[in-house]
């Protein structure tokens, strides 16, 4: 069972990298993105007021720059052909000039150097100056966005890893739907599904099991009765009560690669206004499902579910677009957007989540993770979508 | 029992910044730091592809920008004097043509403007303008990290939020104490311990507990036996060993303010060299908790503390400074470090945590949590220190 991105597939990503940095004619390159990080070496790295980095010299070598207390770990799980460190932040000298000195080093000065921002940036207490300060480049050119770009077409381990977060979401929503009854506190519920999901997750798939996130949880984000129209609810320590309209969330990370699971939910019961958001919502997500092929825009899919929803003169119920790429984060472009142009290729990860959100009634949103065939998709997430599977008993 | 920032102390808050700007000939400004806008306002966001901020215009009215599907719970939550909002990210219409439109009929053109950031910024797939490209202003002024500079010194409602966090904090603690048993997978100790202490929490603080974060979680981060070496290990799904060296720690987020309590402990027993490491981190915490006066500046407790691991002869086995304050986030400036010279003032929060890594043996740190009083310090944290309170059985 595949749990982790093999050390050969986190080189060709490092290639492919060398290769967008050549069509540029950047020479050398400083990456501070976190994900970015992570996705072009498998170094997993919390982020705080200590500055990290990585680096490709001109001889196409990859660095990683790294604080002291990250420095074994960088040589154990990095792939690249360097770590450099520093003592701490700020340091009687910054960490900068750390970085500064391993540039120069690496012969970045008087080269066309390619950077992702010009500078590491933390809400986290840091303070430092920008590479464009410190350093003799010829040129600086921004590659803001060229790893995202690499990211967004999934190979086939990065699908593989998705289907098992997939998997194990499936299990913590099931155990959530069982124990999701009337009168019960919100937490106590999410609390039990998560935990038995992640103690199974867990005995299942052993040691070489790393998160790189959190393990299998379901949850409900306070969207819960009349509160679940309001989409990105939090926590409102609520207790279920029949006839509740429920959104549920289920997630599970693999090795940093998520999915995303949403089902709208009833308490025991429902009324036919109830039914008829569900009917629409749910025809909604059929209709992006089929719409979504490679070689067309994703504005296509948003404007199919659009023209659905205001036939059956609701479209004023909808919040959000109806989507979005997802892998080493959550939400990723491209966006299932009438202002979002991009083609959609084979490969790609989506969400699909049409939502429509009714005050007094609830908010009535599925959220199914799919990957883009050759043809159409293929579905990664399969809990039942049907009204009859959905009510909690 | 207080649960929120009363809506009057978030007035004041606004009422500073107003004076800072003031002070610095700033006549309007935009912010777009998730955390100072929560702290200014008390608008809780959650950040993805679509842009938020706030703005202040020169009647001083404070403004918030949303998406659409944030509108209502801004209009709820937020002490502002006005909400803006757009239909999408990235929509047919840019969000920061929204924006644009907002600043200018709030009377932003030609003025002095301050900025926290040149405009949004998101891993998540968002692209867009920098406010500098679209606003015709006099000028622009950073105030990168004066809100940050606000938030230092923590209000009487601050830290009663922040003792309140310390509670729970040392009740998952005391449940994970008491799960933690040779045999054990850590995240069956764990999953009990913070899924108790959380039930426990919500029972007694009742709806009116909004955590804006986590409630009571208590773990262990990875650092098991002798992988509590690495200061910050990942899960690696260990199960506890008689004589391993644990380093805990535990957490309990109260309207978004946090504690940090950490603690060394040991499975069953421990050796005399386990011993050794232990008390000389426990010393050296109590140097820290006297060296700390307001007045001082922050390196003179990193001094402190180094001067008694090199008498020692342990200085080799420290991988990070003694300590961050504390607050919305969980490490915020300054730091207890050697090139930190901010003074220590009164009503400032932070973690004492001087440790000791100690390759095939293990680390050690407790993590404490303080506040600065007129003369020295109050501990907030509150669990046993000693190696004999520590020991599992």
């Amino acid at each position: 069972m595949l749990l982790s991105i093999s050390k050969e597939e986190m080189l060709t990503r490092q290639k492919r990298l060398h290769e967008e940095l050549e069509k540029r004619g950047i020479e050398a390159a400083i990456l501070f993105s976190v994900t970015d990080i992570f996705y072009l070496t498998g170094f997993h790295f919390h982020p705080t007021e200590r500055p990290m980095g990585m680096f490709i010299d001109p001889q196409k070598k990859v660095h990683l720059f790294v604080p002291a207390l990250e420095h074994e770990h960088a040589e154990e799980f990095a792939s690249v052909d360097s770590v450099h460190s520093y003592p701490e932040y700020p340091g009687l000298k910054h960490p900068m000039e750390y970085l500064k000195e391993a540039l120069i080093e690496s012969g970045f000065q008087g080269k066309t150097v390619g950077y992702d921002s010009d500078g590491y940036g933390s809400p986290q207490g840091y303070r430092g100056p920008s590479v464009s300060s410190f350093l003799d480049a010829g040129e600086f050119i921004s590659v803001h966005g060229v790893v995202e770009e690499l990211r967004m077409i999934k190979s086939v381990q990065e699908i593989q890893l998705i289907k098992e977060s997939c998997r194990w979401a499936n299990l913590a929503h099931r155990l959530l739907h069982k124990y999701s009854k009337a009168g019960l506190n919100e937490t106590e519920i999410t609390s039990r599904a998560s935990t038995e999901a992640t103690l199974m997750m867990i005995e299942t798939l052993g040691q070489d099991y790393k998160p790189h996130g959190s393990p299998a949880h379901a949850f409900f984000r306070g969207q819960i009765g009349e509160m679940s129209a309001i989409p990105h609810a939090v926590t409102q320590n609520a207790r279920l009560r029949v006839g509740d309209t429920l959104v549920t969330q289920a997630h599970a990370d693999v090795w940093g690669y998520k999915s995303e699971l949403e089902r709208t939910m009833f308490v025991e019961e429902y009324s036919r206004e109830q039914e008829k958001y569900f009917k629409l919502m749910y025809e909604a997500q059929e209709i992006a499902f089929q719409a979504i092929k490679p070689g067309e825009v994703m504005s296509t899919v948003e404007k199919a579910v659009q023209q659905y929803f205001s036939e059956n003169g609701v479209l004023d119920l909808t919040l959000h677009h109806s989507g979005h790429a997802i892998g080493l984060l959550g939400h990723e472009a491209p966006f299932f957007d009438l202002g979002d142009q991009t083609v959609i290729q084979e490969g790609m990860v989506f969400t699909i989540e049409p939502g429509l959100y009714v005050k007094g009634v609830g908010g009535f949103r599925h959220s199914d993770t799919v990957v883009v065939t050759k043809s159409g998709i293929e579905r990664l997430t399969y809990y039942p979508r049907d009204i009859e599977s959905l009510v909690c008993h």
